[in-house]
């Protein structure tokens, strides 16, 4: 019940042991389809370019960066956590020029400042925001925030990873650009995929680009023909083929339950947590009407020494709670309540194992 | 029996479905100093960074690259194959010049042509080359390239990806530099990790560069402290957990079979399958001592339908055979006898299939 990797359900860990297939094979060839349209669903779009990164989050992230940004361009980069900053090294790594819009952390991003930046810099190509801060815990407006780039002629460049799955996210109603998640946190798969979204304004930005994109490994024009579905699949990397057995099993899953049924169940979830945590007087870090439910983010509480309390959870209850990150490390606890994690028996077990660590 | 992925043991499969637990859980960090311990004994290497990269083989490659290169730099790259192209495309991304030696496909690269270049270029600091080619199936003198480098005051950037675990590697008594591979070869892991290794020298190299890393999610600065093994871990990015279970898992078997034996297993596998396809007219399309052992690369025999006869493989035997790739593809076949798969039981399948699959 940390910020993630998340529980993941005994089907999903059982697909993972199939024999390997090799990534050209017909049979796996169809499961790409096929996860490509559960990723559809999961997202909310119908964006040809949908695919599963063969690595980490934070390469999704570096993915929608170095294919969309050219050295000079500039980027509005919203800034409330630690992934907002880490969207500010991508941007300047690649020779872009960030204006950052610091908002408080463990608060949404503040839309009103994101106005103000896109007026004062009207030669601003893009827009980049997190949607759920997994360092804070705090939800942003990510319907509002498009909207503002598409009055403003910028593209949205949208962190999902820790919101996939978890709470409401409509990628094509929203007009989002170009999206990347994690397979690990609510959508309960492993760790080590980054599924990826772009809309086809976003393709044709590729497509029109100037200078070569600067990494070989993320050229998403080299991965395109891979995962296409038209025509001969042309090699570019052997694919993740057993991860994405398991990534295969949790989108079937999440299409199985309904993608609005596992918000609600999220919220449900939170609820309960909430209720015992306000029980043992302990406070959440983010305001109730900007708070993620499948990541809460709480104080601790005075007195309680944060290692030895994790580590009880740890060594008693074989329950893992998050450390605080940035701003907040040694200030905070973090409860994931992810994907198959968002279950009352985990929740039962976390707000009493807590408590008896408080009492120790 | 493709060019990868390998077959892979039960054991690994197994242990790919362990429950996930938390990248920084303490159980967890004890296996990730386990799994370097193993990857240095692949490597047959004591290098500090040693580790295991949560991308592919492609994603390692460009490791070596952007961490070492900087923008100006001339790198010499041996060319005879595909991997070969790959890493020039790397090189001149990085904005580096690329010089290029190129030897014929299916052949190694032509030491002399190299030394040549070495003194053409007395300003080169890097020699690139692909130890075992697996487009075409020919091993290179990796100690002699090595030593040349040496000599001519240069590091070494080698792709191993086929190589590790298949035959003979010794990192350290070579004087290798940097060094990437892949999980899903001889080590029969699940694709998606790259073993990397760098020399006290490169280390300094990358701590003592001008510009900053083009790459985020590749910049070894910032994973080094995470896999170093003192004092705090810190977060860069979520560890793939479940198939770092499997790599550690496919170590230790390698740990328990012994390095010089897996390299004679795959020899003598070879041999007994080089014989039947002598025996069936099959031409190699590598002279013997250039061959590698793990990496077949047939002519497709006269009157024979490449797809035909691959597509009776998988759908009479469930047996995959690889396609030529780049100036061979639609001639050469590629088997692949790596790791797991390199046993009498799977040579003795091959032959018989291939020659029912030839007379159909």
């Amino acid at each position: 019940m940390g910020p993630g990797p998340s529980d993941i359900s005994p089907e999903v860990l059982a697909s993972l042991s199939r024999p390997v297939i090799g990534h050209l094979d017909p049979l796996f060839v169809g499961m790409m389809d096929e996860v490509k349209a559960l990723l559809q669903y999961a997202f909310q779009t119908k964006n040809e370019f949908t695919i599963a990164l063969s690595a980490p989050g934070s390469a999704g992230m570096e993915a929608c960066f170095v294919n969309l940004v050219e050295a000079g361009d500039k980027v509005i980069v919203c800034r409330n956590g630690v992934f907002g900053d880490r969207m500010i090294q991508n941007v300047t790594r690649i020779g872009a020029e960030a204006i950052v819009v610091d908002s408080p952390w463990g608060r949404a991003v503040e839309t009103a400042k994101v106005e103000q930046a896109l007026i004062a810099n009207p030669d601003a190509k893009f827009v980049a925001f997190v949607h759920a801060e997994t360092s804070t815990g705090a939800v942003s407006d990510a319907k509002a925030l498009c909207a503002l780039a598409q009055e403003h002629n910028c593209l949205s460049i949208v962190d999902a990873v820790t919101s996939l799955g978890g709470i409401e996210l409509r990628v094509d109603d929203w007009g989002i650009d170009a999206i990347y998640s994690g397979s690990q946190k609510c959508l309960s798969c492993v760790p080590g995929l980054s599924p990826i979204s772009f809309s086809e304004k976003a393709v044709n930005v590729i497509k029109e680009r100037k200078t070569q994109i600067q990494s070989w490994f993320l050229d998403q024009s080299l991965v395109m023909s891979y995962w296409s579905g038209k025509g001969k699949r042309s090699y570019h990397h052997t694919a993740p083929v057993n991860s994405l057995y398991g990534l295969h099993e949790s989108l079937v899953q999440l299409q199985n339950e309904g993608i609005e049924n596992r918000w609600a169940r999220h919220q449900t979830q939170h609820e309960t947590l909430a209720k015992g945590l306000k029980k043992m007087g302990i406070e959440f870090i983010v305001p109730e009407d900007e708070r993620l439910p499948q990541l809460n983010a709480i104080y601790i509480p005075e007195g309680a020494d944060d290692v030895k309390v994790r580590n009880y959870l740890l060594n008693h209850y074989n329950l893992e709670i998050g450390a605080g990150l940035g701003d907040f490390a040694g200030k905070a606890w973090r409860i994931g309540i992810m994907g198959y994690a968002a279950r009352s028996e985990n929740v039962a077990l976390c707000l009493t194992a807590l408590e008896d660590a408080l009492n120790q």
